[in-house]
């Protein structure tokens, strides 16, 4: 059996062992061990950081014989005496200290760990996922989990000074199925009947302004049943809140203060507020994308009437077909943009849908790739509407508006990138407003709600609800920073009229009506202040804000692409009995 | 349409309109209106309190029309100026002053509640809760919800500051049914296999222990999908804490402090600590209950010794069988029970298991109910050892111990009910330790674990582990206020070989250990800190400093018992589809 701790208590972390002269009881992980025949130093790590440890022929037989066995990761507790060090280490807080061990309990004994417990590591993720236990030890993901909670701390304090309540919603709810798919849990009580996970709160919490609790917060869990992309989790934190008795912009002030006040607490960056705004309209134009990134330019400019008396076809049959000619110039992009180079742009461009990329690759002397239907004049001309000089790249695109923006907007960042024009430490927040009220359905030749159907529309825009819905804007926004959608936030609607308007301008039936949203309806009956709220993904803000690469970096147990979590091995089968009493069975063919 | 806010921001909450002179604009529910001809009075509500508007002959003629058309719960918004009231309430913050309205919009206007929203209600609990939202406007219901976040945001900073990280764990987790049965969630990816919602997130903040984050909390959502009873609710909130490097009365120490802190910050009581201690064994035998109340006496008291010479074939036959005879004293007991109100009593007893109860009555003199068997002496003798004077009246009951003492312990509580002794504003926290390692499985013959099998038993047990079952007594813990059992905690086994023991001990195969904890059994092999937690129930804990009567009164969305929502009729079906591509059908005949 191990030592065990009795007679001792910590008095210290490790990465507080500075005071010299003191006595200290420390607990931890072996880092490492380097035995030097007469001295053995072993590093001791906590969460809060490593202290050395030393032994040497003036340390008790018994203890030094002890620490001759030590190995990584076993767990120890020392009392002994805070000692200037002779070698010192001025990166580290405790550097200058060792801890002169007099009392020493191997209080567990660790197995060879399948990888190496390293800030650094190569190990490849899937063995790191199915000992996450151990992988959770490593310093970069530590400081990670530790930021995350300072962040979720300093968000409930901003909020609560604000006068914010936090309400927990329920977990298990009415399946409303909008957006993505429900995760579903079958009722034992009530044999073919189910529960829902919250694909979010938004039920719940305009149910509580309705109640007059007037502002509400909640770090929420949400769920939703999505195949995975790289960056999405099935289950995920959102910071939820809704407000009374403000209009869009008390909101956006109030995040804003949030947003200020976190990246002031946890990283000391200070950002200025209020933050930059853009139409929905204007981002799409500027950057061919509604989550921009402006932390550099290229910024699409519109050409159409530069070229318009240019004899190339590509560009006279765009304009003729009412839509337009669009370029960005990729400053000091010639250099990285051989002809070979270009040539990916553009198959990257058709991939998107465009036709291909026209271009004025400016090296020594401009080298354009219409050149033979230029005039004179016409070269100079499109360089100085796009203010291109030597050593530019200038990217063109003829097609119809939408493909030639998310063309534009796409080649745009992937320029930047190779480029390496994007600042690391720089925080470009930014509104995006106005956002469309319909989505065109495509497939289904239809229009239908961009947002959830409480979401308000533009008062100015109530008029044309059914005669021009691609025009509709609605009172909903983003934030987006650096190119990510952090949040989205709305006004809802209040009016049961309006609301029954927009049930109707979605082609939803009185039926369905009914089913899904009954009762919330219901509620508007009795009358709602005004109110509008946000969901911040905290997980996507922590993933940034801890610079890591993916949402399982800034998760403690995250789950991977196929939605399964590899160290329990979840999800699993269960035994026949348990469906039976659930009232279930298994149709499907099992996986193995 | 209803009026907007345009122009107006709110300058204050309702109940803070106290400074005469001010402009201020307040936004909120209309509470009620007195329309006395030429002066509209209107008591406008918010989350905060209540102010009242005043309309009369000075002021605006449209605006006094739209007011005499307000109607109870309509949303206004109004500016106005805030003088000194004629009639004043000295009991309302704001009873001094009221609201001489210039600009007074109807945001909403609502129609006829299905009940009135008053603080006291007759109104049955099924109506209010099919309108939730209604309900949450009653004031009582307000400052429950709002003391709940209190008393959150206090648990939050208490243990923050002591070094806590908030770290969430998975609520889409393996299934390891343990105590109660899981809700399932199935997989559409992995079809036929299934998650579960977490009774609890006791393998994952072990799992933290392991990869060294040393104190972790978290407010955790736990589920458990049982026959509810009145105070259960099927998702619950726990404030789930685990600490490394400790012993259990580290743990205790710091709960201590945190219940000293949120009642002295939430309610302004004083809790003196360290609490009070009781053995497991102490407890059953002076109270009868592993979570007695301790805010009276009553306590049960062993007499076998008293009574064993008397010729009363109940306690002889009860003292022969090894069984014992104990009474408790129901001080100044015998005015409000009758010989008629005793044998309620002695129904009860028979109902708990118990053969029955004897008695001595002593209102003007000792009334015996085993009179004809007492020698001279023998009735002051039992007097005397429960210290039973003129006024009492003692219980006593003779059986196997165990009967005797939930018997026992059960008729206590009913006593101090009726004699309504038990003090309403007095918090009597109590530890039970020592707790019993096994319990007894009278339906299969067999021990069982008491807790779950990761509870470390204590030292001096180890070694008979096998052997004596019944006395093996765990590094367990109760926290129990007011015959409530608030809170649960434990050391947790960290040795890899003394757990296989355990498994052994319960009867587990290596096959079940390994399909269920096989990821965490095997997690110890990398050594693990001594640790251990506790889980407190957060919502008993709010019910309890609320003085509500049941988990709704403290929960916004609260389940019923057969766990539906009766506001969203939830759960409700899903259509085929939805079950189609999670690969499973229903079997059982549908409810309705």
């Amino acid at each position: 059996m191990a030592d065990s701790m009795k007679g001792l208590k910590r008095t210290h972390y490790c990465g507080d062992v500075t005071e010299i002269g003191k006595e200290v009881v420390v607990g931890g992980f072996v880092e490492r061990v380097r035995d030097k025949g007469g001295v053995i130093f072993i590093v001791l790590r906590d969460r809060t950081g490593v202290v050395q440890l030393l032994f040497n022929e003036t340390t008790d037989k018994a203890i030094f014989e002890k620490a001759s066995s030590c190995r990584s990761e076993d767990v120890l507790m020392v009392k002994g005496e805070v000692r200037e060090r002779e070698s010192k280490n001025d990166k580290l807080k405790t550097g200058h200290v060792e801890i002169f061990v007099t009392d020493l309990r191997v209080l567990s004994k660790a197995e060879t760990p399948p990888f190496e417990i390293t800030a650094e590591t190569k190990v490849n993720e899937e063995l790191r996922l199915k000992y996450r236990y151990l992988d959770l030890r490593r310093e970069p993901l530590q400081r990670n989990i530790i930021m995350r909670h300072e962040i979720a701390k300093v968000t409930r304090e901003y909020f609560y000074e604000n006068g914010f309540l936090e309400i927990e919603t329920p977990m298990m709810m009415k399946s409303t199925p909008e957006g993505a798919r429900d995760y579903l849990i079958p009722s034992r009580v009530h044999p073919g009947k189910f529960y829902a996970l919250p694909q979010s709160p938004q039920i719940y919490k305009q149910l509580l302004m309705i109640a007059g609790y007037d502002r509400y917060i909640q770090l929420a869990r949400c769920f939703r049943d999505e195949d995975l992309r790289a960056d999405r989790q099935p289950e995920f934190t959102q910071i939820d809140l809704e407000m009374s008795f403000v209009d869009a912009e008390d909101i956006q002030e109030c995040v804003e203060g949030f947003i200020q006040r976190v990246f002031k607490e946890v990283m000391g960056v200070d950002v200025p507020t209020p933050l930059p705004r853009l139409t929905f309209a204007d981002a799409m134009n500027r950057y061919g994308s509604d989550k921009p990134d402006t932390r550099f330019g290229f910024e699409i400019q519109d050409i159409t009437d530069t070229v318009k008396d240019i004899d190339f076809v590509v560009f006279k049959s765009a304009i003729e077909d009412g839509s337009s000619v669009r370029a960005i110039n990729v400053k000091n992009g010639a250099a990285a943009y051989t002809r070979k180079e270009i040539d990916k742009l553009v198959d990257h461009a058709k991939g998107i849908g465009a036709k291909g990329l026209a271009y004025i690759r400016w090296a020594d002397e401009p080298n354009c790739s219409f050149k033979k239907f230029l005039a004179d004049g016409d070269l100079e001309k499109i360089c100085s509407a796009v203010d291109a000089q030597q050593g530019d790249l200038v990217l063109i695109c003829a097609d119809k508006t939408k493909t030639v923006l998310s063309t534009l907007g796409a080649i745009r960042l992937i320029c930047a990138k190779k480029l390496d024009v994007i600042p690391e430490d720089q925080y470009n927040f930014l509104w995006i407003t106005e956002m469309p009220f319909f989505e065109y359905d495509e497939d289904n030749n239809t229009w239908v709600a961009a947002h959830h159907p409480f979401t308000m529309p533009m008062e100015e825009c109530l008029d044309y609800l059914d005669s021009d819905p691609a025009n509709v804007r609605a009172k909903a926004w983003d934030l987006v920073l650096n190119g990510t959608e952090l949040s989205s936030g709305s006004m809802r609607i209040t009016d049961f009229e309006l609301q029954q308007k927009m049930f109707e301008a979605l082609g939803m039936t009185d039926e369905e009506i009914q089913a899904k949203f009954g009762f919330l309806v219901d509620a508007y009956r009795y009358a709602a202040p005004p109110h509008g709220g946000m969901g911040i993904g905290l997980d996507r803000l922590a993933m940034i804000m801890c610079k890591a690469d993916s949402l399982r970096d800034v998760t403690a147990f995250p789950k991977v692409q196929n939605a399964s979590e590899i160290m329990s091995e979840c999800p699993s089968t269960v035994d026949k009995d348990s469906l039976d009493i659930l009232g279930i069975a298994v149709t499907a063919k099992e996986e193995e």
